[in-house]
């Protein structure tokens, strides 16, 4: 991720990789499928991190040739040796902050950038910043999240409250976690062409057994994460904390139901 | 719709029906396009109020036979005129309470049902009445909407006010506006097998006319028609009402985004 290690607000333990790999390979359909670059073109992803995605994208596109770029060295080093892992040779990495790559003008014809834009304090300025690295006429992708997009049953208002304990963590960081709805603006205002925005609704219930595990493995492991620091910061106390997380669970039970959208944002710099 | 005159929460207005037809028709592929029932089936639709989702059931499926029932007398004669007026011919229609279905059992080889167990005090038992209709192997199909779905940019405080106030209201007349995210339990608890739970989004930015102008004539239309009741019952002071509308046209400017999504559900009736 293209945070500095400290602004991270998911951490950057073994724990959180696995749940990164995890959502990347659970959630590769839906958010990949429409994601093919032709043969010979120069693609440059942003923020791979620990290269959960790269590994989608360089098998999606095998005839392409990517560049992944990461702020943090420890997350490459673990991207690189998935990639190695996994005998994927169409991709070349590279540590670089989104506001300053590394590269000319025009560089790519593609770039790809997955689950950034929530943790930057101006993400605008990172989306000019990263159409001066594509040629005109090439594509930009945009993948987010948005938290305010949980929807679940039995519903619960501490189980929002633990929801909105990260949404607010991750604000104080700079960052926004209901930055899918602002996509569209965000393209537009950077000034990409051809902009359409689509989500993807992930829904569990009991009859899609791999999306109620994948709930409780990529979403309340995430939001379980920030406990200490909701806790420490008085955002919440600790029995509103336990009841909320107890909640999240609940919905992963037999009536259980569950609710999140990604959105997926793609656009052109004008020709 | 299946509930007494005076507990439907939108009214019976000529507004209101116009903006049911522009609901179903805008709609239509969305919540429609996998509903196809063989020729000579014999079709229930339970609450079709003013005919907006018969004419699209009808066309779909020309060789299936409609029984279309609705509580209202009113709305039933909506319903005849419009289907007579575009030339269909596969549907009867008949005056019923859900609770109360005027046939035999095993009548009917698929029942579906559209926005109706959001204002139903007891949808379980609607769901056991229906299924008493049903041949065993026979379907039933349920499209319903989930106002905490309701997810835009600009975010506002009061706009989720406003739409509270409906949430509110609907649940003071035994309804549940939050209904979408029930319909795998309320399927399951009734018994049906083979129950597939399926959400649909509806997504407006200026890139899409026709779903921002849905979204004004639809949902926004839907909230301003409790004004008067909401603040009757001080649910909302005016001031904040206003603001709170304000704001949800505000989502359907340039830079504004607006989701919604519906929950279709499908299951059988046991062998």
């Amino acid at each position: 991720m293209n945070c500095p290690p400290n602004s991270y607000v998911h951490g950057r333990s073994d724990r959180e990789t696995e749940r990164l790999n995890y959502q990347a390979s659970k959630l590769a359909e839906m958010l990949h499928h429409d994601t093919r670059y032709p043969p010979g073109s120069r693609v440059l992803e942003v923020a791979c991190g620990v290269g959960a995605q790269t590994t989608i994208l360089a098998r999606n596109s095998p005839g392409a040739d990517f560049v992944s770029v990461d702020i943090s060295r420890e997350s490459l080093l673990k991207a690189k040796h998935r990639v190695a892992e996994e005998g994927i040779t169409n991709v070349t990495f590279r540590q670089a902050d989104v506001y300053h790559l590394p590269f000319g003008p025009d560089t790519f014809d593609h770039i790809f950038v997955c689950f950034l834009l929530e943790h930057l304090p101006d993400p605008l300025l990172s989306l000019k910043c990263m159409m001066e690295m594509l040629r005109p006429g090439g594509t930009i992708t945009f993948i987010e999240g948005d938290h305010g997009s949980a929807l679940f049953f039995p519903d619960s208002s501490d189980a929002h409250t633990v929801i909105d304990c990260l949404v607010h963590l991750q604000r104080e960081m700079g960052g926004n976690a209901l930055i899918g709805r602002e996509l569209w603006h965000l393209m537009t205002d950077a000034g990409f062409a051809k902009v359409a925005v689509s989500p993807r609704i992930v829904y569990a219930d009991e009859s899609r057994p791999e999306y109620v595990e994948g709930m409780k493995n990529i979403f309340i492991a995430m939001i379980e994460g920030v406990r200490e620091q909701a806790i420490a910061r008085c955002l919440v106390d600790s029995e509103t904390w336990e009841k909320g997380i107890r909640d999240l669970y609940r919905t992963t039970e037999q009536d259980g139901t569950f609710c999140y959208t990604f959105f997926k944002a793609t656009g052109n710099k004008e020709l």
